[in-house]
């Protein structure tokens, strides 16, 4: 009986961990961009590219961060409050950067 | 009369260029995410960092590229078929990354 166990616990860590059952993640859309008047040297550089492989009539091009988040919770408010402080704390730099947050599902 | 227009050539730089009167730019947005099964170490560092940060219930975080561009033109399929390609050739490695096009306005 001590055999089957161990093997049991062996093996434990390469079978698929089996979801908790109370787990059932939202999809939340955190978007970062740099702020209106923010220098963008990474837009600028798209720029010049897209014209030297001849695409014509772009203007300004604005570059910035989108992260997905799997967060557990089934209150849509409380979620998007969470994703909010997670931006504010980790996410973006408030000094430079703006953020959108918005649960997909 | 020579010289005023020395002057005026001198200072063109400095005066703001006039925006050509039949530029009328489509705001395109492109979000570019990794493929699904593609390893996001950038996601896995900011999953942990949030868990550090006591943010309790985050799963998995995907972090993906957004792009703006400004692109000159009135037909709406013309502006996102160029955005596509402009996608296709340099803004998304169709090897790990997938791309969406949207004209927002």
């Amino acid at each position: 009986m001590a055999l089957t166990l161990r093997v049991q616990r062996l093996f434990s860590n390469y079978l698929p961990t089996r979801k908790k059952q109370d787990y059932n993640p939202m999809k939340v859309r955190v978007t970062v961009m740099l702020k209106e008047g923010v220098l963008d040297p990474q837009g600028k550089a798209i720029g010049h590219a897209l014209q030297t492989l001849n695409f014509p009539g772009v203007g300004d091009v604005r570059v910035g961060k989108i992260i997905e988040l799997d967060v557990d919770g089934t209150d849509r408010a409380a979620v998007e409050k969470q994703a909010e402080a997670m931006a504010r704390d980790l996410l973006a730099n408030l000094v430079i950067e703006d953020f959108s947050v918005e649960v997909v599902a």
